[in-house]
């Protein structure tokens, strides 16, 4: 690429920081210099901008986006944020997918340090316990914000919703619509931000005087079977549960379908809220409440974040981190 | 890398393709020697195996998914079919979404000759209806395979659905549940899969004597609102349409959006199909049927295609075309 930009400058007779400003469409250079530059980059083949530019900052103009899955709507809409502003900024965005797997998430980041990518922005996966791949990534000054999933132990900005409150107030909201019996679908693993929403559960419980019980948190897994045939047992207990939270969307789809099969009328005889983003909630039979991610902003505040560290290459200072609230829809499943 | 694989091979005393085929696991290597490799090669900070690799054949270990969105279900599940076999090759798979934009496809594109990835898997955007990008990439050697939305003239291998048949299947499945005016919601551009779809119901229509109106066939965008608007009007028409197939999933949620507002009673007023791999479509108000493509399955073809014409170094010959067929599932919308 430099070499281009060279050959374009000694083409032209041109300084190689006015081809650079030129096919950067910078202000600094006049009109005509920049038709003459772009015109004859065209010529050459030279990449278009805004996609290939030669910024110093800049070294490939990729940032990676490592993310557990995309089926779940958070992240599909999450990308869709993050896009908004890599797009502006003229970057592509890579997409990675971890499926949960440690080992992969850490295959992934080791394959970052050869300079694959200028920025990571990240979700971490479930059965990530131990950060020594993030700590390396960060020690050869690859920017990385995480957003959503963190590991708190890494010092750097982090983009979340206030999970925990989010957990309090699905829960306290299924109190008040005369819950007493509240199962709480759980994820197995080390995912912080479950364990937050499980922790506001359990606070929203004890507020309001109910005890809390092993056997209303279920730890469900990554086989849907599995966890259909948990959901359904706890769902065929002498005291059946009157309310269910999915901390996931598929968790919730999955109390759905064990009620439907089992003829549980919701919210009659079961009232069920999940955590989701799913723009079809409103559609679904009856239609579903959610505590509902900002997806889009986070994943929005995340770039902008990422952004500004690749414009000042440094990183970002303590205290950057945002914390953007999730909104409760009240819909027939919890009325 | 190839300097790690030579230390370790000088510094162990031994062929450098002894290195090599240890750390691929290759059963030409003693359990004893391959252990030592792998033990020296870990403390040296190589990456693990499957991830990393020499072997001739790859070059990066990445391939591409060059997708249009992921919030379609047809592609994340596709991308699930696509990382079973990446996963098994021990390759990583890259997604860069493209947002239907034909500019940034080529862009994207054009960012794969310098060698990025080792191959290439596409569904082509709406807008695209130029394929020199495509061309260009395979005259420079990387594999590309289309999968679901192809270019026709360009000849690689492509692993598609019966859309014409699955268009007409849905047609006449309205048309046997006592249909007359049938509403295509088709999509705005140049995409083939919908042409054909198009085809079958046009098709389906004229076999069983219906007339084909043009005010029937709706040309929907990427703007929600606008397609709100456009559903809305046909369905406050006087001669109101009694069945509406949506061509993608997002117009099938659409017409289920629309019918609740007007109140219109689905299937009594109006019957709905939508071409869709929702998991959730069981569980909609009323359950939505769905003409079902093949994602998992497609994207498994696609990239079993892509390892072989990576494997080969060479392309693939005519005739690897490969077409999976689509399947109805008549639930509650249409009974």
């Amino acid at each position: 690429m430099a070499i281009t930009i060279r050959k374009i400058a000694k083409d032209l007779q041109l300084a190689v920081s006015t081809v650079s400003k030129a096919l950067n469409d910078s202000h600094e250079i006049s009109a005509a210099t920049r038709k003459r530059v772009l015109e004859y980059a065209a010529k050459l083949d030279y990449l278009p901008n805004p996609y290939a530019s030669s910024l110093k900052r800049r070294k490939t103009g990729n940032i990676a986006v490592v993310l557990p899955e995309v089926a779940d709507s958070f992240f599909s809409i999450a990308v869709n944020g993050i896009e908004a502003v890599a797009q502006e900024k003229g970057y592509h965005v890579i997409i990675y997918l971890t499926h949960e797997d440690a080992a992969k998430e850490r295959a992934i980041l080791h394959d970052f340090r050869s300079g694959r990518v200028d920025g990571v922005l990240m979700s971490v996966s479930h059965n990530t316990n131990n950060d020594d791949h993030i700590h390396e990534l960060l020690s050869r000054n690859i920017p990385l914000v995480f957003f959503d999933r963190v590991c708190s132990a890494v010092e750097t900005a982090k983009v979340t919703t206030d999970d925990l409150e989010a957990g309090y107030q699905a829960t306290e909201h299924l109190i008040s619509k005369g819950c007493r019996e509240i199962l709480f679908l759980a994820v197995a693993g080390n995912n912080n931000i479950i364990q937050q929403r499980q922790e506001g559960y359990q606070r929203a419980l004890a507020h309001h005087g109910l005890s809390i019980k092993k056997n209303n948190i279920l730890l469900c897994t990554q086989e849907e079977t599995e966890n259909h045939t948990l959901i359904k047992q706890a769902l065929t207990r002498s005291k059946r549960p009157d309310g269910i939270i999915g901390s996931v969307e598929k968790l919730g789809i999955s109390a759905y379908t064990v009620c439907h099969e089992l003829e549980l009328h919701i919210p009659r005889d079961v009232k069920v809220i999940a955590f989701s983003n799913l723009e079809i909630a409103a559609l679904l039979n009856p239609s579903l409440s959610t505590m509902t991610q900002p997806a889009f902003e986070m994943g929005k505040a995340a770039a902008s974040l990422l952004f500004k560290a690749l414009q000042k290459k440094k990183p970002l200072p303590p205290g950057s981190d945002i914390v953007i609230p999730s909104v409760l829809h009240i819909r027939q499943s919890t009325t």
